[in-house]
Order: structure tokens, then C-alpha cells, then sequence
């Protein structure tokens, strides 16, 4: 389980004092000589680390991976580049390793500096405490409104992938964020990981959505380091490949089970599209709309929110491709609606998920969305103000 | 006020029985030769109401509308284009016009049929109620979750702009709609409305956000009868362009002031764009961002929300330009961020109002957006289930 299931890997979770209780700062780190990629936030406001994190896997091969959560040490300026830069510097001289091959991330409170010397002082302590064993105490300190951490592996053909992740969580003043280590014994050679881990994100963390915002600081990190000591053909990469889009996956769907204020998954299947993306526009369109989330927060098998939504995504500067006569929409299994009419039927809605199934009748474009409801508890939690 | 202020218009608001209680039927009519226009939802799932509407608007000139609430006629096929053709064959007969030269306008309950019978006995008690005084009946009537009537008017220089509208609100199973219908008694040339409304839309109804959904049924409808008998001339043109905005813009601020479970009304201007799309672009992505709109319900002067819903708005393909270190965010006057870095800044967010001003230092482009806030409200409004 988790971010050293793999071989060779060690981390910690400790409390260095940026969040008030809890463990708040986590190392992973390879033993061996490591490769990686990282997938970073597209939005335009880019957090400090997330800067440093590019810049540094530009620059070498990257070893470890630093994480903090009660700061986002984003919107901080050159400042908080300064600061993101004198922790990887401090955690790479503990380590033994180069200021570069650190990479920093970090999830919070947005605006404000990072507690540098408590960073200073408790990167100290982590190092110390890293073990192979320490991968859950990882995955706790990069908790923010998570309720319960997120790890994932898989072990297969000799090699195990593993990883940890933090959801869409968020705490005053703050973004949804989320993060995600996943590390592999599995042999990569220099600038092959993200060839491998871009594919694997489209299809998991690019796939789910909470409230359909993009942080500042999101991020997933892949690091290997083929401590395994398979051999490298093509059937074990094909196999390496499903490994990792298996626990990304998974932790795509711990992230949305744990989403902010969740009362159901929903599990968004669109199939007949023109093209696949103009499927990933419409899926994420219905898996974003507020009218499809709140009916399904109130169990409401209400098909033409979900019509509605689909027939308005948003695609090559217009709507994505949509005949309603063609349209069949089904409720875990249940049709309601098929070639223009609506159809009586009940639905059974009282689960813990609902798989909303979309044919378009019009080709062969197909994706698939995770998505949490909107509740009450959503309102909630980010309506709560809290200095 | 109202949708009767101009000269030559009449209009009705009774109860059909397509709702339980209330008036569910309006008429509105010219009582002289008109000419009109409409902007209808670009969903690709199109109410029965709005492909009549389309085909009508093509083929004569308009001389009246006929809008249902309790009903959307929408997701019900080619029957419901017959129903919509049925009504508005009987409304012309009544009226002594060409089926063509009738609207018909639906809103409420997607994917049932019409009730034919009580729409068609509706009608003739109906058009023997239209009276130039029947304005705030006709606003009643297409009324649904929203829980005041919407009426402006402007009269100057001669010629009045009169209008009503029902806002982003629904009932179950169903969809946000907003419908409106401006008449105006200053003389338009066939042809010539739709080249005056668009305009007037696009900086009235399209910059307005309650949750970002689009409807099948959203509806804007022009009359012009020139009842008024003023002479066209350019400065009268330009003083009718300003009357038609001003009455779509005081529409639009009575729809969000209205929305549903709304708090507080939010006034995004974005200014020092690249351009006047990207502001549009971020201003609507700012609007629409659950992060922003749930923190306005909680008074929280959360511009980190802010800031990362603008640095993520979409725009041709990418992310609208966006520069933190150039950005100047403030709440209702207070500055809270420029230059890359938080100030220490505390604005009043008490009051029902909220301008959050984004200028992005970056060129001349601007947009204004006006959107309600996420409460609890909100959800429980749309999550509710009633059969």
C-alpha cells in the first residue's frame, strides 16, 4: 500500500507546526538513483511551488519530493519562490542530494508566506524519521479537509507502483487542490516518465471532478527509480502502463468518495459521441453542472438537467455535436429517455453511487467522469469563515 | 412598466390549469403591424417552443407571443412541435392573425407533454382578457420559482421600451430558465430588430450567472409596432439602443436579485484585459465558480478564489492571459492584492451587494458580469424532490 509500496522508496509524515495540529510535512524519497515527471496546473496563477517543481525537473533527475500542507505559499510572489527554493536547498543538504533533484509542493492557505523555519526545523525532523514503513504518515500530513487519507498500489511482474493523494479539499483562505506522489520500482530511463505519466493522469485526475475549479497547486508526481530489477520488453511496459493508470485511478476515486460534502459518486459514462473529446466535453459538462449535482444530492433521477447540460458543452468554440432524437440517457441501468421521449421509469437512486450512461447514437467517442454531488455540507464547508 | 408601456401593446396573465393554482398563461400582442426578433438558447437540445418560435420568426412578422409556465414542452419530439403549432394555431385564429405571426414560449416541467386541452380553452379566456393594462398579469403568469414579478420600462424622446422576463429558476423535474419579452412602440423596418437585440443581449441577459447553466428554452423576444409615431432618425436610433439596453440590463439585475437562494448580489468587473473576449471569459468564470460563490455566501473576502478561478478561464483553446505579478483585485473598493502579493486589507461585505474589480494590467479589455451567490438555499431549491 501506498507511496513505498514500491522498492526502494521511504517517506515520513510529521508535525512541524504550520497547521496548528496534525502532520503537516511529508518527504518521499528514493534511495536509489530515480527518474520522474510531474503533470502541474495549467491555470495562469501558478503557486510558488509549483514553479520550483518545473524549473527543477528541467534541471535534473528528480529524488525526492517534499510536501507541505497548511500553506499554499501561492499568490506570494518572488517571496514565496525564495522560500520554496530554501526548503528543497535544506531538505537536499539533509539528504545528501542536490538542491534540483528535491521537488517542493504545497497545499493551504493561499497568500500567505510558508512558516520558513519551521519548515527548516521540521525538514530536520522528517529526514530522520524516514522509513519504508512511513508511507501512511505520508499520506496523512498532505491532509487538508480530507477526512481520510488516499493511498493506492499495484504489484505485478515483478515490479509494485504505489502512490498517495490528497482530494479536493480546501481550507480558509484557500483553493481545491489536489496533489498526488505515486512512485514505481519499475526501471525508466531519463525522460521517459512522462511519456508514461501523462496518459495515465488524462485518463484519472483529468477525469473527476468536485466543483469543477483548478487550483494553483495542483499536481501529480511521478518518481522511479527500478529498484525491482526487472528487465525492460514490451509486454511488461504495457503492463507497467495499466499498473499505473490502476492506481491513479484509484486514487482518482478515493479523491471523489472523499470529495467535499459528498453524499454519492457519480460515475458519468458518455458513449456514441462524434469524437472522444467532444465525450470528455459533455461528460465533464454534466459531471460540473450544479442542477445535475444538487438533483443528485436529492436523489432525483431528474434526466433533463442532464440533458439540458450535455446539449450545452462547450466544444471547438461551440457546442459539442448533440441530436436529442438520437439521445439515450440511462440511470444505473435504468432508461428514462431514448429517441426523443421520455420514458416511465423509476430508477433505484439510494446508493452510495449512480452511473448516469449517455449513448449519443453518433459515433464511436466515449469518456468517462467522476463526479461528487453538491450538498448542503458543500456549501458548508466553503462558506465557513474561518481567521 | 411592464410589457404593455409601450403604445399599441396589449397582454393577459390567467390561470389555465396548467399549474395548480396561480396564472400560468400570458399573451402578449401588438395591436397594430409589428416586426420582433429573437435570441433563443444555443443548447443543442432545443424546446419544442423555440424550434416554432425559429420557424415562425422566418417565415412572417411577429405580432404576438403566448407563454406557459408548468410546462417546458421540452425533450417531448415531434409531438411537442405539435403542440406548440396547435397553440399558436388557435391563438392566431383568436387573435385574427397567420399562425406565423404567433411565438409560443414554454417553461417548467422538461419531458411532459403539453396540456393541449387546457392550453387551447385557456387561450379564448385569454385573448378576451388582453387589455393595455394586463402587463403585471402577463409577468405573473410566466413566473415559476422566481418570487417576484421582473418589469422595466423606458420612455424618452418620444417611444417607450417596455418588458418583463421570469428568472433562472425551476421546478421539478427541470430546468434554470429565463424567458423574456420587450415590445417597444418605436418603428423598426422588417428586419431590422434582431440587428438592435443582439447587441442589447449580449451585454444584458448573457452577462448574467445564477449556476452557468444554459437552458433548452431561453428565450428573448422584441416586438416593435411604431405605434409611437416619431420620426428615425440617428440620435433617436442611438437613444432607442440605449433605451433597449437599459431595459434588458434592469431585467437582467431583477433575474439575479431574484436567483435562486440568492444572498447577495456580485458585480465582477474585469478590466485590463488582453482583450474585451478574455475579459468576458474571465469575468464569466469568476461568475460561475462554486469556490467564489459559496465564499460570497459566507462574507468571506476569499480572493485567492478569485484569483485562481480567473487564472483557469478558458479562452480560445487555452487559459485567458492572465499575469499574477500585473493583477489588481479588489472588494467593494478595497484593494486586497496587486502587484503578485497580498494586502493586509479588511473590505465590508455586510450589505446585499458585493463589486469584486479585477484589472489585469495587461490591455484595454473589459466585461462586467452580475451573478448570485451559492447558499444553502440554492441547494435546497434544486435538490428537492417533488413528484
Amino acid at each position: 500500500m501506498s507511496v513505498t509500496a514500491a522498492g526502494g522508496f521511504v517517506a515520513t509524515g510529521i508535525h512541524a507546526g504550520i497547521r496548528r495540529s496534525g502532520r503537516d510535512l511529508a518527504i518521499v524519497c528514493s534511495t536509489a538513483p530515480s527518474t520522474g515527471a510531474a503533470m502541474l496546473t495549467a491555470n495562469r496563477v501558478q503557486a510558488a511551488p509549483v514553479v520550483v517543481t518545473r524549473a527543477h525537473l528541467a534541471a535534473a533527475q528528480p529524488r525526492a519530493v517534499v510536501v507541505n500542507s497548511g500553506s499554499a505559499n501561492a499568490a506570494t510572489g518572488k517571496r514565496g519562490e525564495l522560500d520554496a527554493l530554501a526548503t528543497t536547498a535544506e531538505a537536499a543538504r539533509l539528504l545528501g542530494l542536490r538542491s534540483e533533484q528535491v521537488l517542493p509542493l504545497s497545499t493551504g492557505v493561499i497568500g500567505t508566506r510558508l512558516p520558513l523555519e519551521r519548515m527548516l526545523t521540521g525538514l530536520r525532523g522528517a529526514v530522520s524519521a524516514l522509513s519504508a514503513d512511513g508511507g501512511r504518515d505520508a499520506a496523512e500530513a498532505i491532509m487538508t479537509t480530507d477526512t481520510r487519507t488516499k493511498e493506492a498500489s499495484v504489484s505485478r511482474d515483478g515490479f509494485t507502483v504505489g502512490g498517495m493523494a490528497k482530494g479536493a479539499g480546501m481550507i480558509h483562505p484557500v483553493l481545491a487542490t489536489m496533489l498526488a506522489v505515486v512512485t514505481t520500482d519499475y526501471p525508466l530511463a531519463p525522460g521517459e516518465a512522462a511519456g508514461f505519466l501523462g496518459p495515465a493522469v488524462d485518463e484519472s485526475f483529468n477525469r473527476i471532478s468536485v466543483d469543477g475549479e483548478c487550483s494553483t497547486n495542483d499536481a501529480v508526481i511521478l518518481l522511479a527509480n527500478g529498484s525491482s530489477g526487472v528487465a525492460r520488453e514490451p509486454a511488461r511496459d504495457e503492463s507497467f502502463r495499466a499498473a499505473l493508470h490502476e492506481v491513479c485511478a484509484d486514487l482518482s476515486a478515493q479523491i471523489i468518495g472523499d470529495g467535499e460534502g459528498a453524499t454519492v459518486v457519480l460515475e458519468i459514462a458518455v458513449t456514441g459521441a462524434a469524437s472522444d473529446q467532444e465525450a470528455t466535453a459533455i461528460a465533464r459538462r454534466v459531471a460540473t453542472s450544479p442542477l445535475v449535482k444538487t438533483a443528485a444530492f436529492g436523489r432525483d433521477p431528474n434526466w433533463g438537467r442532464v440533458l439540458a447540460a450535455a446539449g450545452s458543452a462547450t466544444w471547438n468554440g461551440g457546442f459539442a455535436r448533440l441530436d436529442p432524437e438520437l439521445v439515450r440517457l440511462a440511470f444505473n441501468g435504468t432508461t428514462v429517455y431514448a429517441r426523443g421521449l421520455p420514458l416511465a421509469a423509476d430508477p433505484e437512486l439510494a446508493g452510495p453511487s449512480c452511473r448516469i450512461e449517455l449513448d449519443l447514437g453518433l459515433g464511436d467517442g466515449a469518456a468517462t467522469y467522476l463526479a461528487s454531488d453538491l450538498s448542503y455540507d458543500y456549501v458548508r464547508i466553503n462558506a465557513e469563515y474561518t481567521t
